[in-house]
């Protein structure tokens, strides 16, 4: 069963969430919560393992829902002793939706039990699982993740030595957490292309993908962890190491366009303060004269504050978001379908009827909801209808941990700005350009010295190999023969 | 199981939704969908019931939980066969979270069969209720609402006849829908406390509590059923009665405050602009120079929008809210408690570091979250904190189809404006004056004649007899010998 | 979801189990295990009742499925709480598989709670419905039992008082255990068509619906309630009234030989005896030489050990039956339902080999599973085989409680013993007279004075008035005009 | 959860039942057949792989559970797709009772998927999981199986070649079943400890663990698959191989004791056969003067036939069996825990009362439902209450796919004959010797080379080294680091 709606398909979605903690009293209540702040990023299963220290024990639990549903349970809860714990939300970017692909994975190894999450997406993954396969190794999972911990499993050494082999091997992008008996290890991909933080509660160390997932805890934000960084926590406190040969840094920009929660910080750089930048950025870059600005919500609202005040136009929620969507809502008939994008919008009236109206929203992806929104705005009386989006266009897919849907599919890779505007229908439709964007992250899009993004979605400039792929950016092989029916 | 969190408890709760649609071809989808649109004003159950014309025969489904999840099955929408319905949404007032107190209620009449769904609550229904018991009838529910069904088995007549002599003996706040074989009949009590508006889309008519349940639809909202008016549709069209004495008109105030969604209108009226405007008058009422203006998500919104337009401050995102709180979230340990708040907002550091803060809010109940989010904002770096609620201090039970805790939990009816702010720990905190209230309402709160509002929780002044209750509010008489274990 | 398997369906079904117990320290424990005992007697749902006289509380649990899984949950039999109880199984005759009818039904009454189950089915149910209905009763189930239950709330007086009232007013076949706050009532119709046993542990009694619902709980068997008996229990102790004019006795001989377990006692007889003898009948009116004796099992073991001694041949086990038919199996395929028979018997083909065989089975409803074991027993390579049937034939359906197709189904209402004996495609065919059933029970057919039977189902004769249905045995009315989807 | 009651524990358990159909054209529904038809050997969880050739696909179902549940669904059927298929019944004997460890095990090999399912114990598992672990394979499951699978994937060749290398090393008992995109293979160890036949129906191939499992499907009996023998069966036909050094049969006699369905055959001999004859045996070894033969049913039924016809009394049914127990049955409280075994079981009163009783009954494990049965034989009227059993006293663990109480629980293995009926309280107490078991299945227990059972429960001669277990009996290693919650 897809847990999500039908209707909320026309934005990328993230494919997972992170979490560990070493040293605390109730780690697996810390995890829970921590991936609860971290729902956002994977809402189609969960899971967390402990470890406990006193019986030589590790424990699970996963399953396909959101956090609250699967870690609802206070007896499950129990069982999770431990005083450290590692923790996983997914959206399945690679593999289906089966029980059997929600992490953490877990392996018995010769030197005890190794536990992993992933968040990212590795592009030499269906070349290394078939050497495996030749090899001996099964699979019991269709996630890339799982190569990694045969990998490790084939390698030699300590965890750590077994770590760094293996990763020296994988290409993509990657942020890992790793649990074993005695350590708690966190490493970002040497571009760093997905986030990792690391955090501090009391005695206990805390790894999250977004610093909101400390600030639920009550923990301090320590600092990112680095692009190519390798921390590994024990009893013996905190080391870190750079395994990986030196490479540009190329975090995910659209993490501060859309994916992050708005009150979480990169690099010190809060995420909603980004998104406001951008909206007073676009507002300079697009200006129209109209007499209120709309976010279309909850995604345009930090854009929409900013553009409102740059212009200097009265900020109004002109249109109304119903956050009741059902997990699994009516089967869209054909008339539901259309009525499809009123589950989740509505027009406020009041704020929109004889108005001409700028509507600010992050990203188009297939525009279906653009287009329906708009009409939405003229039914309910608006004069004008104006869209500025708060990202470039979206031009190509992500394959480094986002589910995107095909270049075919992009409403941008297939039509000029011009005929995105006959399509949706709008009165004028912006973007804001790459060096606006880059002038509101306070970067410089020319010069690839300065900090810099992985921007690829935009500009189509992959800065890892995509092994995996043919040309037409297809993966090659069928991932597994098995095809589970319930 | 309680569907809601433990974490939310600390806003009052509307106890339902309504809704009915005569001469649909699709008459299951639309209440479906018009429930969807109402399901803030109730969580715990739900239910559907059609009348089909072709097999003579009414079709129910009713269950615990949202109306995505009990109609999201195709299978079961399509045995709700008919061109008409009535739908309920459920939050208790009284009666036990049981299944068998899910609305629809339905019976079997001389005449036919009869379907009935209740927003608001009766203030005489223990009382009848004994009577009926007394003359041998036998009550299913636990709900006041089963002493309609009764006493309309018990009257004679036409079923519109069977209503009005019902009517006339119940007391309280009620806007009804009911289903017959040949009629939709929707009424609202003489003061009409409660909403209730009419709709049209193509042929069909369309009830709702909200017009929020008929733009869902895109059905058009043509206009207010009217305090004590009984509309009766059939083959016929649409006849109108006002079979009771005329009575000043007492719509209950805080479904513009906060139950309402902000994008529904009653009587002509946008809630978002009765709120804006609120807002606006406690500016004006309650200034302060601050740095920022920002809500407390998301009903703080809109009168935070007003106050910080007219007070001429910059309105800020401030604090974050998560809308994925779980229905069933992890057991609240002493310390998940005591994080509690976080789970569903979390300060947004960027704006609230080093600032002078205005927070806005809808009301105060018990004000235990306002003292945590008071906490959280200064722990987030502000200088000030000045909390703003748009609205008079809750001082009242609601004795109308509201859950309200009892009065000695209620944070204004015990302590001072002062000795609030003290246990809020706020640098000054100020409500909306009642004056203030009625002028941004556009109303005159000293002059009844004027068009009025129940006010009764904030003023004590009951516009209804509460007949079933003692001098302390407490209810005489244990609603059933049975309790259902599961 | 029917909980019964469609291979099953040539067996006529028993509808019901009943169970009461007064002064238990364990009283819904006791209800538990006497129903788990019954659960022979009905299998689509079951309930429990207990009254907490210490809470003033009655506590319900009622659910579709078997004894052991709905009150298989430790933490539901610990809401049950109270020193008395009464229990229902359910197979339905008259109403659906909703979870509504349930039973025991519950109603508040002005002198407080009343519980009731009910075994049996009244003949005058729907005119009587009708009836109350007109009078404003409001029924909530679609069963006859509720009928009952308003009849009380409509009388004057005590319990006792109402209940004679209505019984006086009722037509039909009823045993019923009723449970209020003081008492304990249990009651046979006039005729004592079905059964009632009273039993003895401790200081506790209980009523069962047979004996083997005492003596799982090791409790003593006193006596049968007597036919038209009403035997209540209180604090006071047990009193016996006979509230009805006396009329002849006629207990269902089905009972004895195919409803109830072989090891349950009536009126001092044992089932498996009386099945025993029956069979030593059937040996000495049909004789044939064989072989070998095979009990069709599980039901025509009994009359197949009495058959085989009385006629001096060996009794062997050759069809062997499988427990484990599942309670949803496969949906049936052509094929599967074709293979059909074969999910329960399979031939035991080492004694059926060159042999001549007498199948011996209790009784014939429409014949498709004689004709499928026919067909498997001479496919195991059996010479010769004969079927010998340990009942007259059944050519009339039952309206006193059993669930019987209609005649037009029933093999023997259709075809002569002959036609019979082709279409099952057997050597010989023989059922036991009328004469030999009564002689096997120790009374006389042709003497009504004598210790006498319903034998409806095999005469025709029908000792009570039928007054809902028409000529041809239909009902009159629709149950309800409501359908649930779930 | 477990799915079988706590008042059945005094029993030994088979552990499971495997399946395979090739050429089939309903293959998933021939498998779900034939493991309903083997229930009995594994209630614990179920599960079917079918390969679909068009779609060159393998799809799988497993869940805990039994068949009827788990495969009742039309929709799970519908997707089981395919012309070929193995199943799986399980009881555990090793691995927890988790979702993760149902059959077939499913593996990706570089050649194509593997499908495996097994009935038996490996005897060097965890000391061949050892040594594959430091080799870098990673296990998913707690089952010795998976050491099968991991061998597989680490030789070289051909399945059937990887198939022969991996069962030279390994040891135990074991019938398999594999399946892949072309073949269906079939193995019985060396010695054949585990049953394994063949069948044919119509065009396609059967292996079944049982006859019982072909006569379900109209399925013709072939032959045994001989111990040692590995047949391959592909569209080229039926191949047939014996790769292991010859070893002397040893069948397991349990099977003719207990496990087995009594329909069932094993090298041409006839399950309930061989009990009769036991019994038969027993009556000669062991006689006694008395009234009646009682057999406990249902597993003392076939060797009381044959003890009541040897001995020359009457054969009755003095015990009845309720087969409705619950699958989850109420927590047993002391109270119930002492009922307990009329949960089951109940005396027939009328055949015992004043009675000398022989009660028959298969084998002896702990002795706590032989005391109770007894004591209620005894309480029912029985004036002499004489015990045989249709075994020799069960002494010895078994370590080869049968779930046995440790040694120190069995009651043979710490009493001496007369010490066991003091503690049975029965009058006496008898046995059949182990050359009355020999000689009753027609063999000679003195001579090794006539043909010969593994008998190793009754005599302690364990014919396959016991490699992971240590002097006592006890496995040598945890299996795995993670506990899942649920």
């Amino acid at each position: 069963m897809r847990t999500t709606n039908p209707f909320d398909d026309d934005k990328l979605r993230e494919e997972c969430a992170i979490f560990g903690v070493y040293g605390s009293e109730d780690a697996a209540a810390h995890a829970a919560l921590g991936l609860h702040a971290l729902q956002h990023r994977g809402q189609e299963g969960t899971g967390i393992v402990t470890y406990d220290e006193a019986g030589d024990q590790f424990h699970a639990h996963r399953d396909n829902g959101h956090v609250g549903d699967v870690f609802g349970d206070p007896a499950i809860m129990k069982t999770l002793v431990g005083g450290s714990a590692i923790g996983h939300n997914r959206y399945s970017t690679t593999g289906d939706t089966m029980r059997r692909n929600v992490q953490p994975l877990f392996a018995d190894f010769e030197f005890g039990g190794l536990a992993l999450a992933h968040n990212g997406n590795l592009t030499n993954a269906l070349t290394l699982r078939d050497e495996l396969v030749r090899a001996g190794s099964i699979f019991h999972s269709t996630t890339d993740t799982e190569v990694i911990v045969h990998l490790m499993a084939t390698s030699q050494g300590s965890v750590v030595k077994r770590l760094v082999q293996t990763l020296r091997r994988v290409e993509g992008a990657y942020s890992l957490v790793l649990l074993t008996r005695k350590k708690l290890i966190g490493v970002r991909d040497p571009m760093g292309v997905r986030p990792l933080v690391l955090g501090r509660i009391r005695d206990a160390y805390v790894l999250a993908s977004e610093t909101a997932g400390l600030d639920i805890l009550g923990a301090d934000y320590v600092r990112d962890v680095e692009p190519g960084e390798m921390i590994v926590i024990s009893a013996d406190g905190l080391e870190t190491l750079f395994p990986f040969e030196k490479r540009p840094s190329r975090f995910c920009v659209f993490e501060y366009i859309y994916f992050s929660r708005p009150d979480s910080i990169f690099d010190g750089r809060s995420v909603y303060d980004a998104r406001r930048q951008i909206g007073a950025e676009l507002a300079r870059e697009a200006p129209v004269e109209v007499d209120v600005i709309v976010p279309i919500p909850d995604s345009g609202v930090p854009s929409a504050v900013g553009y409102a005040a740059a212009a200097g136009v009265p900020f109004e929620f002109g249109i109304i978001r119903n956050h009741y969507v059902g997990r699994t809502f009516i089967e869209p008939t054909d008339e539901i379908r259309h009525l499809g994008v009123k589950l989740k919008h509505n027009a406020n009236r009041a704020h929109l009827e004889g108005k001409r109206v700028v509507l600010v929203d992050d990203s188009i992806v297939r525009g279906t909801t653009s287009r329906k929104i708009v009409e939405m705005v003229r039914a309910a009386g608006a004069t004008e209808v104006h869209l500025r989006i708060a990202s470039p266009p979206t031009t190509h897919s992500c394959f480094y941990g986002v589910d995107t849907p095909e270049r075919g599919k992009l409403l941008a890779a297939q039509n000029t700005i011009a005929e995105m505007a006959a399509l949706i229908g709008c009165d004028s439709l912006a973007f804001i350009s790459m060096d606006g964007l880059y002038r509101a992250m306070g970067a410089d899009s020319r010069n690839p010295q300065a900090p810099h993004f992985c921007d690829a979605c935009f500009s189509g400039e992959y800065p890892i190999a995509l092994t995996d792929r043919d040309a037409a950016g297809r993966p090659q092989r069928q991932l597994s023969l098995l095809r589970d029916a319930g």
